[in-house]
């Protein structure tokens, strides 16, 4: 049994105050290295708190790499700490500090300018594409929900249609055609609870023994999805133009899934003659393209990219998602469907239950129908641009430069690190994160052109500021010099 | 081009007048049966409407027949009109009035009593789940919503797990600890956006070559779902104890879909030895049993019927929904994994995106766990108990006494009405729905037990008045009588 005196715990947050007796009692070798920890439910009886007080704690050894959950087991101290016992009761919290200091040393990033979340952020995470807090309108989203909730109460109690409330579809076709020039019909538009969900109805419709194309490197979570689909997957290189479309129809493939306005994660616009070859493709083997035009809002200089489905709306699927531009806590995105698939979708999916709530569809509708969408964009655009711009700067004229190339075409939420000498990626990022830099390498995405993504690293700066990035590229550049 | 003179209006609403003049010109053959209308975008721009009022005008058309929609081709005036121009022109709007008089007349229902959704009413639904305005906590609910808003900014817009968050699925287990008798682990708890979305991911842990089986009749939805997968379906039939499960074991069926709490659409509560028997199998034959207890949370009497989970965790996949007590706009069911099909989602799914939104997840964990969500089932089970003895005692004792039997143990929003004599399915649902009264008959839940169906139908009373079931009883006996 694992009891605390939590009379010590002074004014620390509960859960704050079990995580360090437990992170403690492990550097101190209290808590063997692969011992068990008691349930949570246990631990919280035997301490007489909340079991989300000791989850929280529990959360939080995890996230640290001081205890690990073992499938159907439980949680267990790390069994890798035995290696660093010494480190790590020699050098209680020593690793952040350091970094601080010496960083502050080198490069001018002194603590006290740095904003509280700089310093007190436990981890810099440049893997993931989080939004921050500030990018999301809360007001004018709660008084849209507020005004719903007293004015519409018949509409926000009814089912909303399998495809979708049509007032959120006629909005994003309005939105569509005043942004991405083109002007879909609201019946052809299906709403569901991300780009996944809809990547799955889509395969059902295409049919069980249709060939499906997707791009190598490119979004983990769909290949994951095709990959476990009755579908055969056919995984197709991409270069710094995009997709290469060549081996399309030696493959009979039926339908291929790309983001020609900004690869994900390359960051490269797929070229005019790539476009006009896939199209031509789809057309001659009647195949459908899925245009994922994710991204392509956050486009920072020049004009905007046109999509595929302006130039050809018969064999494109056009998928986006509000995810990305609102927030990932939205489950809210949307295809549209070529005459010859609605059909498909209306026989097998038109009946199905809804599967967005409607509160939160009337509640998109209204944002966009009455402007704040096209002001949001606009607003957070400007704000991505000038972090973009100034951690571009970091990344051309600071620490990182003369040891990484910058790749992409400086649109959308990531680009890549090239490193101008070979770097063991395991030993590599390890190092970094230890440092609570996170990044992921190009590989990680890729199926099977590791090759090309040798020393490769994507970066995704959506939620870090100028100064964490700061921080970042420093640690990167001391991993990397070794 | 079609336009209609705006100024004339008076203060109707707008789409309403223009329902009203396409009607009338239907009505009056200015508007030929088969002929096409103009599109709600043009009709919109050569009337200077927004596209939404007509679209709303013409959704009314629809409801009531006057035109419909040709997948892909727009709008027409329906063809079936021919046959009875000069009823419906001799007759505007005399289908109500006249059922009303003569309602009034024989049963005391009496126009100026009828609250006003009885008589403006076009439809009484009894075919459909949706509940009723007054049944959701809208104070409550805009009240947490705009609380998270303002204080949990950072966690409104984190994306949320793919098996839903933690708080929510501590809430839930909370929840079926303090009501339905078990204490499910939180881990184990998987959030979607409706039982059929779960159920699909169930489909595809349990692997693609398994037999499932279904209640015949039983959920639609569900049905068509599986029907659509690559798994192999066998259809059981139900009698008044529930599936009859003898013949699981011949069809190595490896998956059972059942509502042993309240089958729908029987009504009816699986027998203890039909119970144990399907335990048996699963144990037996290493088999799952994919519980859906939809509608247990609304037993009018006696003790709650506890779930097969409680009996015997290891083979028995919970499910429940929260669209069927709070409201079918709110998309939020979940499941409950053994351990074997939790390591398959923690395989195949747990790093998929989340499919709730966050905020939404936010609200209801509050809710729960705030104890409101306890507090809103008594408040409207009192309700709904207090409504099904009205409408029972209709059954029973009024005008559909000695036409039909009632079947059904009481519980939940379904019930069957029996027909003693013989009934034409069509001819008599056409000619209840001519007065605005839908029902379904059981034939539509079956896949191949229509003997059992014949002369049965399904009266879902969760959205219905009293007095608006008076009337609907009035026109069935009618119609049966002949």
């Amino acid at each position: 049994m694992l009891i605390y005196d939590l009379e010590k715990k002074g004014d620390k947050p509960l859960y704050e105050y079990i995580y360090e007796c437990l992170r403690d009692d492990i550097r101190s070798g209290a808590l063997k290295s692969g011992s068990k920890l008691p349930s949570r439910r246990q631990m919280s009886l035997d301490n007489g708190v909340a079991e989300i007080t000791v989850a929280n704690a529990y959360a939080q050894l995890v996230t640290e790499g001081y205890i690990e959950s073992r499938e159907k087991r439980g949680f267990f101290v790390s069994s890798d700490l035995d290696a660093f016992t010494q480190e790590i009761e020699s050098l209680p919290e020593a690793k952040e500090s350091e970094a601080d200091e010496v960083s502050a040393d080198r490069k001018g990033y002194r603590k006290a300018d740095a904003p509280e979340e700089a310093v007190h952020s436990k981890c810099i995470n440049l893997s993931v594409g989080s939004l921050p807090e500030e990018s999301f309108p809360f007001d004018t989203w709660s008084k849209i929900v507020r005004r719903i909730l007293t004015e519409e109460r018949s509409e926000c109690i009814k089912a909303p249609e399998a495809r979708g409330m049509l007032r959120l579809r006629e909005a994003i076709a309005g939105y569509l055609s005043r942004s991405r020039g083109f002007t879909p019909d609201p019946e052809r538009i299906i709403v569901g609870p991300g780009t996944e969900y809809l990547s799955s109805i889509l395969l059902n419709i295409i049919g069980r023994n249709a060939v499906v194309a997707l791009e190598d490197p490119g979004y983990k979570n769909i290949s994951n999805l095709y990959e476990s689909s009755p579908h055969e997957c056919v995984h197709v290189p991409v270069d710094e133009n995009g997709m290469i479309t060549d081996t399309l129809s030696e493959n009979n493939v039926k339908m291929v899934h790309v983001s020609p306005s900004h690869q994900f994660p390359m960051g490269c616009v797929m070229s005019a003659a790539r476009r006009a070859s896939l199209i031509h493709w789809a057309n001659a083997g009647q195949a459908w393209i899925a245009e994922d035009d994710y991204d392509s809002e956050y486009r920072f200089e020049g004009r905007p990219v046109p999509p595929l489905i302006a130039s050809d709306p018969g064999r494109v699927i056009y998928m986006n998602t509000f995810s990305k531009t609102l927030s990932p806590s939205i489950r809210i995105s949307y295809m549209i469907l070529p005459d010859e698939l609605y059909s498909g979708y209306v026989k097998k999916h038109i009946f199905q239950s809804g599967s967005v709530s409607s509160l939160e569809q009337l509640t998109l509708a209204s944002f966009i129908s009455e402007g704040y969408y096209e002001r949001h964009l606009n607003r957070t655009r400007n704000m991505y641009r000038k972090r973009k711009k100034a951690i571009f700067d970091i990344v051309q004229g600071g620490e990182l430069s003369g040891l990484f190339d910058l790749e992409g075409d400086g649109s959308g939420m990531t680009f890549l690190l090239h490193s101008k000498k070979h770097v063991d990626d395991k030993v590599f990022l390890d190092s970094i994160r230890k440092r609570g830099v996170r990044l992921n390498s190009l590989a990680d995405y890729c199926y099977n052109s590791f090759d090309f993504a040798r020393d490769r690293y994507v970066v995704n700066f959506s939620s870090v500021t100028e100064e964490q990035f700061l921080y970042a590229a420093h640690v990167i550049s001391e991993s990397v010099r070794g």
